[in-house]
């Protein structure tokens, strides 16, 4: 899919270009870097999709060559008509913890005949999550050990993270771990075949695999604590520098310069986590500003003057995002999956029939019946746990619940209180951050939601208490990627320069309705209470481990 | 209708009539009294049905006129090719409390234009019910007072029961309370018409109004306590004689014999209530012995030798169901009612599709996707709460409650939670029973899930660990009118004899799996843990009235 945005127009200036990296699809833009002007964007699906096919719960893989036929269809589309010398740096983003085993040249093993049959050998996608109890004992593991990384981490590892699923990798192919030269992020993995030197970038380092700046990773005693057989793993495979997001990472190689159609030489900056690349995009370069992607799931970022540990969020990173400045992640494990999950398969056939006829969308026709609606008129209330919790509880055994139902509820009832339980688990974040000392004031929204579901903006203004403004980019973190790109290029002086003239404007602000807001706070309340005692209660755990026991 | 069950047989002997009114149609079947084999049954659907449309929620109404018109269409149908002569006495059960208001003539008051617009002049369904506070308040008067027969009831009124209702229509329409002569249930003024006298069956009267066999009514001062125009309820308006099941109320009217083709002067025996008519149906004739009706809702009857208060079942009453026992009766609210919920709002297009393919019903399709699934495979636990609690809570004001759920959650797996969670639903009741001192040691299952659902069955065996007899009675409460008819008209000495001859036969036994006992046990316990904690909780409720709050 190729789209010139602004066909005719005088070309002028020097670009930059910006990759990011999804779950379903890889997609460029290139950008002027005088404006952020996006001049053409084009997006390119994964012939192999997210693979889940035989294999067992929560497995999610991905296949590297994918990464590269993104790379190659999507560059030559969005130059068409571009002279190559006015491209002056590339930038890109991909989901992370998403990793693989590679060889010394940095080929991914999967490629090699003999590791094809190998789960273990392919990207584990992010939503990839190893069994809890691993991840559990990596806390314990750590929490026993006092390591002094872990309180940047909210105390709590997670089943999603680079090292559970590495442990996961030795123990069920000891071999193939033997085999590798490294294990590495899809992200670095593609700034290695642009630039031919292996690097890693600070973002998903910080965030994914316990590395902090100026300090480093664990120690090789803290990895032997877990493993006896992981205990040089830093010193055997994780040896490449980690280069920060908006620095440089190495030029582009001649090789690939001919195959991509760019100019050899040019700045490639290091990677970054495809959500945090958004941060720079919606313009945010103050602490207070928070930024919530909202899409599949949603993470959000924000920046802080100081290290604040925060228990259960995804982590605190120096330099990770914006230098100078902590960035502080936390997330939602399902937001837009969770609606998906209810339009696939819980929409009876007459919705169904009716949205067709109207020409809408299931979520289109449910989000018209429901918009009327007032704050607690369907006496439901969800927990959004259908993925899990990923903040502030940091537990995927945790599972979704669904209250209040009765013999006149109706389908678009419980679509919005799913869509209710997923601003109310945002408001846990946002009060989580603010009782740990990180304010915030300011709320940006991107994300498909954000753009898709105006009843669901407002809610969530609602829930909040707080405007909600919406970034209007298309492509939000490969803009991210492009503003990194320009900085490292050294087009800026400095990231906060670059941000200030490239970033996306705010489209769209929804304002809290003041009724909302207290019928809203009734509703949360009782969410809060139920969330923390699930949290507690055990029965989820429970009933996940009846359900994983083998056939009686 | 019409089905000759026996064509081209010889027909000989005696005859009996047994009407079943329930929530959809009414059913007739003419049965011999030696053998309670059945000649003929037929099948009347009420033009009315349920109304509810522009109605508050809890409002289910029916048109008394359907009653009549059912009589009317069924009785020649089950005669064609009979000798009105050989039929010796007719016997009627209908839902209850199903009542409404009449004048002096036993006309209804909604016949009469003047109340015609006015829902309180209409039947109020079984399962109408007012607002729970009223029936809280009628039990926290009963408990001030320190009323002798509230333990009788569980100990907590509901607001499905006679004075619940009435006072609804008091406090709505007090000009209708005044108008009417009596307040009837629907069975009684069908026995009112066909014999031209007015009385009240001890079997309604006993489960539903507050009656006791060889006591009465609760006093004035109790009804005055209430509401201080009720003062006078018993003494003005509830005058009719008592009339236990099984004894004849009257003799069918000249006027009614002719229009029905039957011979005038036979005996009507007392309606019961429907469910209760199954009891004798079931063969049920010892202490220890529980029949569950399974159907929209599942109600479920025992004997008992004392009169044992067990708090929260619906009801204890002497020789209401067989003469000499205690009949213990409680109850759930919906069973079937939830499955159909399920299958009409929750159930995607291509699953449709699929079982249409197949020729199946909806239910038939998802019982096949979820037969072979062992017990705690779906990780999925429910609260059957979708239309409050009868037995053992008696709270009209919980609610459903769904928990487990995560992204591969499928339909068929919530279908088969829904099921497991009525199943645990009646372990309750039955436990509770036990550790009252009520006996259940063998249990028997009639109503429509228990012939057409063998998967929900073994999981009924597998949950209570008790084998589950069926018992093969196309029409079992229509049975057991007919052996309450056949008993009233003399037919036989006692109604255990009329028992031991015309009882259906167990058609088929459910016998648990030892391991799916043990399985069970295990989930029933977080079930019950569940059930204990949101039965205190006030989550529900709190839902409930942000719900009923008029729109901001």
């Amino acid at each position: 899919m190729l789209k010139m945005i602004t066909e005719g127009s005088l070309l002028m200036g020097k670009y930059v270009i910006g990759l990011d990296y999804g779950t379903l699809s890889a997609r460029a833009l290139l950008v002027q870097a005088d404006t952020g002007r996006a001049e053409a964007a084009a997006e390119f699906a994964y012939p192999h999709g997210v693979i889940t096919q035989d294999l067992p719960e929560g497995w999610s893989l991905q296949h590297p060559q994918d990464y590269l036929d993104a790379l190659f269809s999507l560059i030559p589309q969005i130059m068409a008509g571009i002279h190559p010398e006015d491209v002056i740096g590339l930038g890109l983003d991909c989901t992370a913890c998403t990793a693989f085993p590679v060889d010394a040249q940095g080929v991914p093993l999967c490629f090699d005949p003999k590791w094809q049959h190998e789960p273990n050998a392919y990207a584990k996608l992010w939503k990839h999550h190893a069994a809890q109890q691993r991840a559990d004992r990596i806390t314990q593991i750590a929490m026993e050990r006092q390591e002094p990384w872990l309180g940047s981490y909210g105390g709590k590892v997670s089943g999603e993270w680079g090292l559970t699923k590495l442990w996961e990798l030795l123990d069920e192919a000891p071999a193939l771990y033997q085999a590798m030269h490294t294990w590495i992020e899809a992200g670095d993995w593609l700034v290695w075949q642009l630039t031919g030197q292996e690097s890693r970038n600070l973002c998903a380092a910080s965030f994914k695999h316990f590395y902090r700046q100026n300090i480093g990773y664990p120690t090789l005693d803290f990895y032997g604590a877990v493993d006896e057989r992981m205990k040089n793993l830093i010193a055997d495979k994780y040896t490449a520098p980690v280069i920060p997001a908006g620095k440089s990472a190495g030029r582009l190689t001649e090789n690939m310069a001919k195959r991509l159609g760019l100019p050899a030489g040019i700045s490639i900056s290091a990677a970054c986590v495809d959500a945090h690349a958004a941060v720079p995009a919606a313009g945010i370069t103050e602490p207070g500003e928070m930024l919530a992607i909202i899409g599949t799931s949603t993470c959000v970022m924000t920046l802080a003057q100081m290290a604040h540990p925060v228990p259960g969020i995804c982590g605190t990173a120096l330099d990770a995002i914006l230098p100078g400045y902590y960035a502080c992640e936390a997330g939602q494990s399902c937001v837009g999956d969770l609606l998906g999950w209810f339009c696939d398969h819980c929409v009876p056939a007459d919705y169904q029939a009716r949205a067709k006829e109207k020409g809408q969308t299931i979520h289109q026709y449910l989000t018209s019946l429901a918009e009327g609606m007032r704050p607690g008129e369907s006496g439901l209330l969800a927990l959004d746990w259908w993925n899990g919790n990923r903040s502030i509880l940091v537990d995927f055994d945790l599972s979704g619940l669904l209250l209040g139902m009765t013999l006149q509820t109706k389908p678009e009832e419980i679509y919005r209180a799913l869509i209710e339980a997923t601003a109310f688990g945002l408001r846990v974040i946002v009060e989580h951050f603010r009782r740990h000392g990180v304010p915030v004031e300011k709320l940006f929204a991107t994300g498909g939601i954000s753009r898709k579901n105006a009843m669901a903006m407002q809610l969530y203004a609602d829930v909040l208490d707080l405007p909600v403004r919406i970034v209007e980019a298309e492509q939000g973190a490969a803009l991210g990627s492009a503003i990194y790109a320009a900085a490292a290029a050294g087009y800026y002086e400095t990231m906060q320069e670059a941000v200030r003239h490239m970033a996306a404007p705010v489209s769209r602000i929804y304002t809290p309705d003041p009724e909302h807001v207290k019928a809203y706070d009734a509703l949360y309340g009782e969410y809060k209470r139920l969330h923390d005692f699930f949290a507690k209660d055990g029965v989820m755990k429970r009933l996940k481990n009846l359900k994983q026991k083998t056939p009686v």
